[in-house]
């Protein structure tokens, strides 16, 4: 998708990746492959390059930095992913700077959780290399403690959560910022991944103003230049905790392609090469449903019902050119827009009813 | 932007182009150079796909023929391209069908101009190898007569013209059709290509609804399938005129990219795979304006006053890819909404004014 948007400003892209069979390679002849966590890989190929960005967190930083300190423009820059890739550290920076957010406590070793018995439930965080629900374990009784992370982690009140938000928001090299309003995320239990997506959020005006408001403030204090998606809790008594940030285009923007006047994929290259930011103004009322692979299907992707569905008024087909499906996998999204929130969910419900990824 | 459309819908897309340097191979691995109009290296190509279709009407015939004859998917089907590659047959097939156009006469020597005489002014057409304004001459008065094709051509009345309208319509293998709304195109006097469009045109509803109705029946007549740009004239007595067609996506579709719900290469590749057609229904009003190559400058393309048009809202950007600009050369095109044409008129006036294609 961000290829898809960067074609519309000429740029000259080059891509790596550690997999030979992303998806990305087949929209660009300047695709290279390898391991994004080698400093030696991701130094040897940002040295040819103007200017670096990512699409997931989990590069290697000292070679960003080395890009960094020999002038290569790095956005996000290379202090921000270091904070970000450890969500100790990011709970720390929270706490710093009375921005609001759950209740933490730092885990060096298991044994120390007998201390947080008063918290439970809670959730118990892996400092580094949790990715997806990943690295992050629910703890609703002492029992639990047995089955702990022996790595750094952390423990974390379970926020009393009326609903999840995400705030897009964006910040150029000048400072100038732009938010767009909060979309409302609805999860499946079953894979912990965004199951659909409301934008703009069903929440009142001034919890959606002070959404953004904070938003701002913390891409601000972080002093970032790029995209940052600021995952959110609005909790039962109407306060909003900043759960995660990824300094990324992310999953809970992408009905921005549609349901905005400014992509998010758009407003990450006016970002990072100092353009001014596009509007954010929402252009309709949007859903977006993930398409996941089915349980019990492993092998080339085929997409059941995709022509009813096709059929339906406005609705927009988003696959990602993954050739393999298994279950749990994203394989795509769809975004759909309507006039009214229940117009959405009756065509949320038949897509859930009609389409499935499954194998030839 | 057809490579952008087809990206969401996985295709495995092949392209041939004669020119190495085509914008489109910045956005494939899958690219090949060779002659569109070779009869034996467009068969070649051809052979080894599924499904081929085209984006340019100057492409051998003959090939596409004996691809379809083999079992191939060609479309538009190749006997459309034939018909619609000669302006003399085109013409002669909306008189076939009592489709309404400007009163013609088929020349087959300039000797036989003199005829016509009583109908200047008129314009006389090449009936082959015509494109974006080459092979149209306008005929004032008889002296223009010595400057005339020597080739199979065709004269046509001067309509007279209350508005240039373009209507793009779909037509699936299963025979569904989808129409765009009328656009209107402002033309610029110098390059004879369009200067700027609306979408939708501003005309009474009975109008666009019997321009609607005239491009349904032109697909329908010519039973083809995949995109059709019915180019009109509404006459000053309220008359509508066919005046071209091309069976292709468009440049007077270019603002359904964000305009209507379903762009016009999302629709043509919905058409051509036999998919249900997607909504046409305008999101917003809009205009399109082509980022022409400015006179007297010739070289590597440089956008002077693009960061302040991306300071408008509601702008949309759309680059071609060209290293080189010249003279009259299309770059690029801009589509902006608005709420109404005012505002759009505005926006228009300021690019205009501020944005130029030179070279650096």
């Amino acid at each position: 998708m961000l290829l898809q948007a960067a074609a519309n400003l000429n740029l000259d892209i080059h891509l790596l990746d550690p997999d030979p069979q992303a998806p990305c390679r087949a929209l660009t002849p300047q695709f290279e492959v390898g391991s994004l966590t080698d400093e030696e890989t991701v130094y040897a190929f940002g040295s040819r390059m103007d200017l670096i960005t990512i699409e997931i967190e989990n590069v290697n930083v000292r070679a960003l930095e080395r890009l960094e300190a020999e002038g290569k423009k790095v956005y996000p820059e290379p202090r921000v992913l270091r904070l970000i890739q450890d969500k100790r550290l990011q709970k720390q920076f929270y706490a710093e700077h009375n921005l609001p957010t759950a209740p933490f406590a730092l885990i060096d070793h298991p044994s120390q959780l007998i201390k947080y018995t008063s918290w439970l439930p809670a959730y118990l965080k892996l400092g580094r290399e949790g990715y997806d629900g990943k690295g992050v374990m629910r703890l609703s009784s002492p029992t639990d403690y047995a089955r702990a992370f022996e790595a750094p982690s952390l423990i974390e009140q379970a926020a009393p959560v009326a609903k999840e938000l995400a705030v897009i928001v964006a910040r150029n090299a000048q400072g100038q910022t732009a938010c767009y309003p909060a979309v409302e995320m609805v999860f499946d239990p079953q894979y912990n991944l965004v199951d659909y997506l409301l934008a703009p959020a069903q929440i009142d005006e001034a919890t959606a103003a002070a959404a953004q408001a904070l938003a701002v403030t913390v891409i601000e204090k972080l002093a970032m230049t790029g995209l940052l998606a600021v995952e959110m809790f609005l909790t039962l008594d109407g306060e909003l905790w900043v759960n995660e940030v990824a300094p990324r285009t992310h999953n809970s923007g992408h009905s921005s392609i549609e349901g905005n006047v400014t992509s998010q994929f758009e407003q990450h290259l006016r970002a990072i090469l100092n353009l001014p930011l596009g509007s954010t103004k929402t252009r309709s009322l949007a859903a977006m449903v993930n398409l996941i692979g089915a349980e019990g299907y492993q092998g080339t992707a085929y997409y059941q019902g995709l022509e009813e569905v096709l059929a339906l008024e406005e609705v927009y087909l988003h696959l990602y050119g993954k050739t393999i499906t298994k279950p749990g996998r994203k394989m795509g999204h769809i975004t759909l827009t309507a006039d009214s929130v229940e117009a959405l969910q009756q065509k949320i419900a038949f897509i859930k009813k009609t389409l499935r990824v499954i194998s030839q």
